[in-house]
Order: C-alpha cells, then sequence, then structure tokens
C-alpha cells in the first residue's frame, strides 16, 4: 500500500513521535531522561508537545541511571539516546534496569530506513553498514524490542512494547528511524488506552495453590513473612500489607527488599540476610517453620554471600511468573492472584504467632567514646534523622550494607541496586527519584548516600540536579577511596585509592548559586549531630552537600562478612 | 590431565596473570588503563610486577577512551574492567575503537569458572545465571574473544589475541575469570616473542597488481596521493611517505588522514573531502585523472555528506585485507607490499607532475575587525600556534571540522573520531595520547580542543590528568551548547543548550593544586593573541586549562555543509 493511501485512510493522524510520545504520557511518564544527537533531534520536538519534560543529562550513562530511578518513584521510565555512540553509552545503566526489575523505555534515534537499506557509511556506525548490531545487543537486556521501520505496523509494535515493559517491568527498546519520526499514522487508537492489566491466573489452578499455602500457614507453629525486590519491582506490596495487617504475622525485609513494610509497625521484624543480619532476627527467622517468602532475589549481596539458614522444606515462594511451595512448583501462577485470595481466606484464628524482637536504631549502644564517625554509629543516627516518606538512595558500598542498621520512618522508599551494583548509579537515580517525587507534586526528601569512589564516576549528574532544581541531600562519604574492594582484596593497594576531590566545590562548578546549594564539612560526631538536628537542613530546601569523613578503613559489618565470602569464592576452585 | 600434573611439568611456571601482563609490556604497552572490581583485582596485583603502570581512570568509558588514546600514539593499549557494569559502561568506548580500527586489548576480569559453571546468583550479573551475555556483546565490536578458562589453553589464546589485535588493528576481548588469574602455566613461552607480522601477500599476484598500478601511473597526466584514515591506522606511513617523496606527486589527506603527511612539505596540497574542501583543494584533485587512494574511509564526515567528485574509474585504492584498480578487486593483496614494490620500481621519468596550490594558514584573510574569536579566525591561527610534533586531539562539534583549516608544522599527529563520532571521546584520549608520549619520553605537547557541551560528558577524566600529571594544553571551546547539533537542527531549541559550568575551576575541583594548572579566559582576539605568544603558555609545563568564547551560532565553513547534508539525509524517504 503506497504511503498516500495508507495516510487517507487515517481518521486522526497523528505523526509517530506524537503517538509514541503522548503513550507515555499515559502510562504515567512526566519526565523523558536521554541526550540528544542528530539521529534523534526532531523526536525531541515532540517530548514538550506530549506534556512531557525533557531533562537532558549530561551523558548517556547518568541518563539510564536516572531513568532507573526515576521508575522506582514514578513506576516507568524514558530514555532517548542516539544510535551507537548514546545508545551503548546507556548500556551499563540499561543492563542495570533489567537486571533489577525496572521498567525503562529506551528509544534510540537511528538513521533512515533508507540510509540503512543502502548501508551507508555513517558516522556512529561500525564502518561495516550494519544497522541491526547494537539493537541485536540491546535485545540481551530488555524484554521486548521494536525496529520501528514501517508505519503500518508502528502504533501496534509501540502498544505492545510498553504493555511488555510494565508487566515485565523490565527495560524494552525502540529504534526510531529518522525518517518514520512525522510519519503519520492513526491517532484514533489513542483514544484506547493500552491494556496494562496482569493476566490473571487460571483460576482453577490459582484456587488450587491458595489451599496448598492456607494449609501449611494454618498448621505452622512460627510463621514469619518475608519480602524482597521482586514483591516492590512487581508492585504487590499492597496485597503484601493488607497479608501483613491481616495476618498480624512477623514480617521481614531483605536488603533488597528494604522499605517495602512499614518499619514502625509492630509487627516489624528488620532485615533478613543470613548471617549478616541481627542476631535477634536471625534467630527468628531462621527458627520459622513457615517462611512465606515474597519476591525473593537470593543474589550473594543480599544473602550475605548466601548464607540464608533456612529451609525450603519451610518455604513457600511468590513470585510474579510462578509459585513455589516446598519443592511442588506452580508454573504460570502468579503472586498476585494467589497473596488477595490468601488474604481474603485466611483464617486468623487459626494462625499462630510467635513474636520478633523490637526493631529499634542502636544509636547509644554504638556511640564510642571517640570523635570519629564510625560506620557502626552512623546509619542507626541516620534512622532518627530520617522523616517519613523521604526518598532514601544508598550506593554500592559501605552505604548499601550501613543501611541495613537504619531504622525507617513510615513511608519511606528505599532505592539501591544490590544485585547490579554499578558504581555511580546512584548519583543518576537520586537525580531521577527526586523529578519523579517532583513531577508528582509531593513534598519528599531525596536523600542520597554514595562512597566518594562511585561519586567520581558520574559526578557531574550534579549538574542535572541543579538545571532542574532537585531538591536532594548528598551524603558524600569521605573514607579516600575504595573501602568495600580494600575489604575484598588489596587493604591498602594504590589501585583502591581515588584522588582527593574537593568535593563541596562540585556543586557550585556545575553551576550551583550560592543560594541554591548549601555545603557542608563534617568531620566529628559532634558536627554530625549539630548538623542533623539543625532545622535548616532538615528542611532540605534546595540542594544539600555534606562531605562525610568515616575512617578508611572502617566498614559496616554485614559488609565485612559479605567481602570476606567474595573473596573466598573468588579464589574458589 | 589434573592441574597438579599439569603444572609439574613447567619448565619455568608463571601466573596467567603474570604471563597476560608480559605479553602487553612485550607488544609495547606500558600503561594500563581501567577501573578496578572485585572480579578483577588479584590481577591487578600483577600489573606493576610486570613493569607496568595502573593508570585507573575515573569510569570505565573514560578509560576506553583513553587506552583509545594510548593506542594512536604508542600502537596498542590495554584496558582493564570488571564483569558486566564495568566492561558494559566500557562498550560505547570499545565500540569507537573498533570502528574508527584502533587495538585495544580489553580485559575483563570475571567471576570464576566454578561460579560461572553453576550459574550462581551473583552480584554484576542479569539473575540469569547466564555468564556469556555480555562476551558475547563484545564479540560484535572485538575481532577476537577468548575466554581464559582453562590454564592448557590461555598462553595460546593470549598469543592468538594479541596478534589479531595488532595486525587487524581493532579491539580484542579476554575474559579472565578469577580463579584462572594465579594458575600456573608455561613461561618458558615468553621467551619466544609474538610473531606480529602481517602475512605476506602471494608474490605473484601481488607483482600483477604491481604492474598494473605502475602502469596506471606511468600513462597518468596529472596523478596525485590521497592519504586516509587506514593507512595510519594499518600503519603503512613510511611506505606512504617513501612513495610521496620518490615520486613527488601531490598529496593530500582526507579529514581523518590528517597528520599523515607533513604539510610543510613543497607537494603537500592539503584536506579533500568533496565539497567542504578548500577550492584549490577540490579543483586539483578532482582534475587528477589518477587517484592513489591510500586507506580510504569514506563515511560522511569524513567526506562532506558523500561529495567527492573524484571517479572510481580514475582511482586506485590500496587497503589493508585488498586493492582495487578502477573497478578491478585484488581481495587478499595487502596494500604494505604493494607499495613498497611501486616505491621501488616506480619510473620517476615516465611521471608527470602538475603541482598543487600552496597550503598556508589564512589567518590575515579571516580577521574581521571585531574582537570576537570566529571560527573562521581561530584554526588557522591555531596553525601558527602548533609546534613541531604536538599531539592535537580533535572532537566531534565544530573542533573536528576547524582543523581542516589548520597547516600542521612537521610531525603533528592529528587525534580525532570522525567516523565514530562519540562526544565526550576526546577528553580520555587527549589523557592516553598525553600518557603514551609520556612513556615513551618523548617531549610532546598535546593540545586539545573540545566543546562545552562534548567536556561536560567526560569532564572528571581531568582529574586522571592531574593524578599522573599529564601536561595537556585544553582548549575548551565554550559557544553555549551544542553548536554542531543546531546546525542540524534545533537552532534555538532548549535541547540544544548546556548548563553554564565554571569550566576553568574544574581541574581545582578535581584536585588540581594551583602550580598544577594554569587556568585562563579568553573573549576576545587580542586576549588570544596574547596568550598564544607568551613564552610560558607555549612551554606547557603543565595542565592549562582554557575557555575560549566563540559565538554560538558560528560553525566552520565544512561543518555547515555537512550538517546540511545530515538534515536531509535524516529526512529522506
Ligand atoms: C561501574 C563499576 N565499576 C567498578 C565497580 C567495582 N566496585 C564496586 S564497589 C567499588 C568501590 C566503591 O567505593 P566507594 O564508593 O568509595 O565506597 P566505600 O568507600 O563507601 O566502600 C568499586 C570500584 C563497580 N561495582 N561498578
Ligand atoms: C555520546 C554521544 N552523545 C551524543 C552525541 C550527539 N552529538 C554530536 S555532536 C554533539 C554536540 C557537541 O557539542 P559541543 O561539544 O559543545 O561542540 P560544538 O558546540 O563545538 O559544536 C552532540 C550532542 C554524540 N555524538 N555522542
Ligand atoms: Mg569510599
Ligand atoms: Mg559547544
Amino acid at each position: 500500500m503506497s504511503a498516500s493511501i495508507r495516510e487517507q485512510g487515517l481518521k486522526k493522524p497523528v505523526t509517530v513521535a506524537e503517538y509514541l510520545f503522548k503513550r507515555l504520557h499515559e502510562v504515567g511518564i512526566r519526565s523523558v531522561h536521554g541526550v540528544p544527537g542528530d539521529f534523534n533531534l526532531v523526536a525531541l520536538d515532540y517530548v514538550s508537545k506530549a506534556g512531557l519534560k525533557w531533562v537532558g543529562s549530561v551523558n548517556e550513562l547518568n541518563a539510564a541511571y536516572a531513568a532507573d530511578g526515576y521508575a522506582r518513584i514514578k513506576g516507568i521510565s524514558a530514555l532517548v539516546t542516539t544510535f551507537g555512540v548514546g545508545e551503548l553509552s546507556a548500556m551499563n545503566g540499561v543492563a542495570g534496569a533489567y537486571s533489577e526489575h525496572v521498567p525503562v523505555v529506551h528509544i534510540v534515534g537511528c538513521p533512515s530506513t533508507t540510509s540503512q537499506r543502502s548501508g551507508m557509511l555513517l558516522h556512529h556506525t561500525l564502518g561495516n553498514g550494519d544497522f541491526n548490531v547494537f539493537a541485536n545487543m540491546s535485545s540481551q537486556i530488555s524484554c521486548d524490542s521494536a525496529r520501528l521501520n514501517n508505519p503500518a505496523e508502528v502504533a501496534d509494535q509501540i502498544d505492545n512494547s510498553l504493555r511488555k515493559c510494565w508487566i515485565h517491568s523490565r527495560p524494552v527498546y525502540m529504534m526510531l528511524p529518522t525518517d518514520m519520526v512525522e510519519k503519520k499514522i492513526e491517532g484514533a487508537r489513542l483514544d484506547q488506552p493500552i491494556d496494562l492489566a496482569e493476566p490473571k491466573n487460571d483460576e482453577e489452578r490459582e484456587n488450587y495453590v491458595v489451599d496448598v499455602v492456607l494449609g501449611y500457614l494454618h498448621a505452622a507453629k512460627s510463621p514469619i513473612i518475608l519480602v524482597d525486590a521482586c514483591a516492590v519491582r512487581h508492585r504487590v506490596l499492597d496485597e503484601v500489607r493488607e497479608l501483613v495487617g491481616k495476618t498480624g504475622l512477623p514480617v521481614f525485609v531483605t536488603p533488597m527488599g528494604k522499605g517495602a513494610i512499614d518499619e514502625t509497625s509492630p509487627t516489624y521484624g528488620g532485615v533478613y540476610a543470613g548471617t549478616g543480619s541481627h542476631p535477634n532476627v536471625s534467630a527468628r527467622v531462621e527458627a520459622a517453620d513457615l517462611v512465606l517468602s515474597i519476591g525473593t532475589l537470593k543474589s550473594d549481596f543480599n544473602t550475605t554471600g548466601f548464607s540464608y539458614r533456612t529451609s525450603q522444606l519451610n518455604t513457600i515462594d511468590f513470585h510474579s511468573t510462578h509459585c513455589t511451595v516446598r519443592y511442588s512448583e506452580y508454573p504460570g501462577v502468579a503472586m498476585r492472584g494467589v497473596l488477595r485470595k490468601v488474604v481474603a481466606r485466611v483464617d486468623r484464628g487459626k494462625l499462630s504467632k510467635q513474636p520478633s524482637a523490637e526493631v529499634v536504631n542502636e544509636v547509644a549502644a554504638n556511640r564510642d567514646s571517640s570523635d570519629t564517625i564510625t560506620q557502626a554509629y552512623f546509619w542507626p543516627r541516620i534512622g532518627e534523622y530520617l522523616l517519613e516518606k523521604d526518598i532514601v538512595v544508598t550506593e554500592t558500598g559501605t552505604a548499601n550494607f550501613g543501611i541495613w542498621e537504619t531504622k525507617f520512618p513510615p513511608g519511606v522508599t528505599g532505592v539501591d541496586q544490590i544485585l547490579w551494583g554499578s558504581i555511580g548509579w546512584s548519583v543518576g537515580a537520586a537525580q531521577g527519584a527526586a523529578l519523579a517525587a517532583k513531577d508528582m507534586g509531593v513534598d519528599r526528601r531525596t536523600v542520597l548516600f554514595v562512597g566518594d569512589g562511585s561519586f567520581q564516576l558520574t559526578a557531574q549528574e550534579v549538574s542535572t540536579m541543579i538545571r532542574h532544581n532537585l531538591k536532594i541531600t548528598i551524603f558524600l562519604i569521605y573514607n579516600e577511596g575504595f573501602t568495600i574492594e580494600r575489604f575484598i582484596h588489596g587493604m591498602e593497594a594504590e589501585y583502591n585509592d581515588v584522588s582527593r576531590w574537593h568535593y563541596t566545590d562540585v556543586p557550585t562548578v556545575f553551576g550551583a548559586s550560592d543560594k541554591q546549594v548549601r555545603k557542608l564539612v563534617v568531620k566529628t560526631k559532634d558536627q554530625l549531630e549539630k548538623m542533623l538536628t539543625e532545622t535548616e537542613f532538615n528542611k532540605a530546601g534546595g540542594l544539600q552537600f555534606v562531605e562525610l569523613w568515616m575512617p578508611k578503613h572502617d566498614a559496616p559489618r554485614a559488609l565485612k562478612i559479605t567481602t570476606e565470602m567474595a573473596a573466598k569464592q573468588n579464589a574458589e576452585d
């Protein structure tokens, strides 16, 4: 069919770019991350027309990290890069979103279909006429890849991709050729929202699983609930909270699940991660005769090196794609439906509840007489500083492990990347998270804890925070380098040192006026105390940058155990 | 064969890491770029033992760019990253090296073979137990991939990979599991250097091609020589210079070949790039009845949008893998052998030579009466500032096109990335190039021209320059954003703006003392003149950072033509 005949048949013609960005708006995106390039420029003209804001990060990796952070708060996000150079720069960030189940729509502006067909020797190519090589690479880290080459198919492809992105909670990849951007397609489709509903479980199978679960649950003597990453990412927290509320069972989180549960609720039991857990926590969890394990993701750093001492014979696993009861598997039975029915049908009278120990921020117990801000002291103290609904971003390094010792106020969202663990991620992610909160019109503080080593990888994303006037409080842990790596190997090795930057001047150099940013250096417990109790600091009315001195050879308890395990694993024959 | 029996048979046992790094030293590498990670830490202990220096870049993309720059000066380079997060961050940088024919040895420290075999849910994985996914991605941008999993094969794999890296002048990828690093292998092999010699052409075929070439050359009325990227990358410049010297024919370079030829030699004719060329140049080149085209790489930005007006009927192409005479192809006949014999056998008496116009730095002609530093004025003026043997690094943007108007002194090396064109590259590349010069013990200035937009992507690599005390003069072209993109689309679009940084303070924030760095802001022609003629500035004894003001809407002549073509191509149906 010729283009013009096809176009004459359109009821409400819209351009491909308009269609795409309107769909992004519809699924909840308000800001689009990315970096311009000559193969995406024309498309960028349509961003604001669809009611979206262009963010314009400082580079593509940072943009990808920011999109990741944005999606964790707003539900989904978009990233626009340019062919080859841009998309490959973003690769590690998108791979992280894939690994950690974060829905990011990655749109790559690419050469026109004509140029592709004739295999032209264009810039941003490998010089071999292959225009599919980057898309092929990206297909490894996306749950859908769409090459938007044909106007007659584009709308279907877009709708289908967005649906997959949402349902699988993973990145999708779209390749948008320059000559497709303004092609006309049917806009009437936009009147019909994309169906984002999860497919329903087969009822008979679901009921069967629910009965099995209830059987074990009613029979158990000391059941507990354990909430992990995939409960958060696959959006069953409402169901989980109802389950916790109705059963009144002790509930624990894993490091990657931290923030999923109100930590001030009476049945909250703490962070379970095997041997790295607080002794009260491991005692209770490991004594349970039934673990309702929701969205578990047992990676090395989420389990202190695979050190769970729970038995699969006492475990029921709830997943987005299946459930497992002891060793019985139920493929295709997704957790949401099962959890809802368990909540509806559980007989409270038949439940037996063994309490867990109270969780507190152990500040006093960890306060030694020195001036030094130790890791042991800092993290519980932060628990007292945090406020309801804060967004707490922690970087791989001492921060990611220290935060286990921090008891959150209600409504706090924890944002971390414990599985993928790419350093520098948190700076971008904090930008995205804060922007998402702003886009939602809610007044939440974003608090970032990042190591000096990690910060250096992506420092310039602070420039984007300033550009968009984001209110972020950054705790830069200044401990003279890669402390986490020192504990794995090379305690004094030069390769674990980093250059001494003047960290607090970073925002200024990147364009912040003195009004826009507050800079603080905190070297002692007293200085920390003073800062954390100051009204202005707590208000966090703008960007706040704290250079926080901690000892080079100090690490949180759980980190020490984990790194020992990691070093052993590396050497293992 | 059990490990211990194998090891007992070794004459001079060395660890895998020792073997690898000694081989790197042997092929000419002295500094190793990269970023530590827990899967490469133990290997890093062997870097200095092999007489190599660890660079420790600020992130992996910058490290890859720096390795690219290092290889362009030193011949070959090495990059060490960690599994997943590190290697994917470097992807775009390595892809650039692949695209542009730069030999970089990429070594990825990865989980132990035991962990891989058991498919453990480790950090830095996609969570799917697939440990080959990143290697598969990298195989698209490497001319060899080696998984060093078996001590009995490792030495062969390493030697073979390094040979390919050198011969094909492209990246190779090596995956080094943690448990292999200290495995013992045969060190006696190290007494025998790796054979890096190019395979010889079949003599009869080669002679045939030489005769054909000489036939056309002796018959031509106005032959010329045109030198392009692959002549540089595949190391035939000695042969090319002999050809130029012996024949006395007019010689031209393409933008990607710039620096290949002594631009002060009497037969040098200028930069040919189709319609973007100086009128004298296009007149002479397009009037030639024979073009000896050496290492041509006719990408859009290297040809002002495919605007050559030469005919293949008048062209002989010399390549690293084949030659083409008019439309006759000679696969497998590599240029080096052919060029050597053409030099040896050419009959000077039979050559007819039509001169080309003299090339000069057209400073006066482009000096208008305003204070403004225009693009037209700046680049010829820089030609008078440059000194013999300078290393000149130019970034994608106005710089890459402006430099066409700069006539180089003898011995200048031009470093650019015109085909791949990833912005931010030049900051890393300048670090690597300067370090290479330092490693070679030669006193060459490294001069970088980078746009404000590009600089922001990789600014923190300045920190590495400082850490290693590199003497680099940075001209930061401050023109309020993405000027090159403005000319393609969105002249006033917000997405082409960048944040206003305090650029000259960047080195200070990244740790430079006032002694280590000189900061200058240059807004007018007079200020420029003063700086360029100052003795201290010309000495370039340390890091020098110049914020150079140029108009937002100003671009070099060739850039305007090229961007017009690019915009047309993008829209083309
Ligand atoms: C992109 C990337 N490169 C390298 C690593 C390896 N790595 C993991 S943690 C770490 C050091 C982090 O240091 P810092 O941020 O200072 O944390 P802390 O000192 O608090 O442990 C490094 C280099 C990584 N995880 N990701
Ligand atoms: C990694 C990457 N991202 C995006 C682009 C698209 N791009 C090409 S040039 C350019 C702008 C460069 O601006 P600047 O460095 O300021 O140069 P100038 O103003 O001198 O043209 C951009 C964004 C790219 N080439 N590479
Ligand atoms: Mg640190
Ligand atoms: Mg600029």
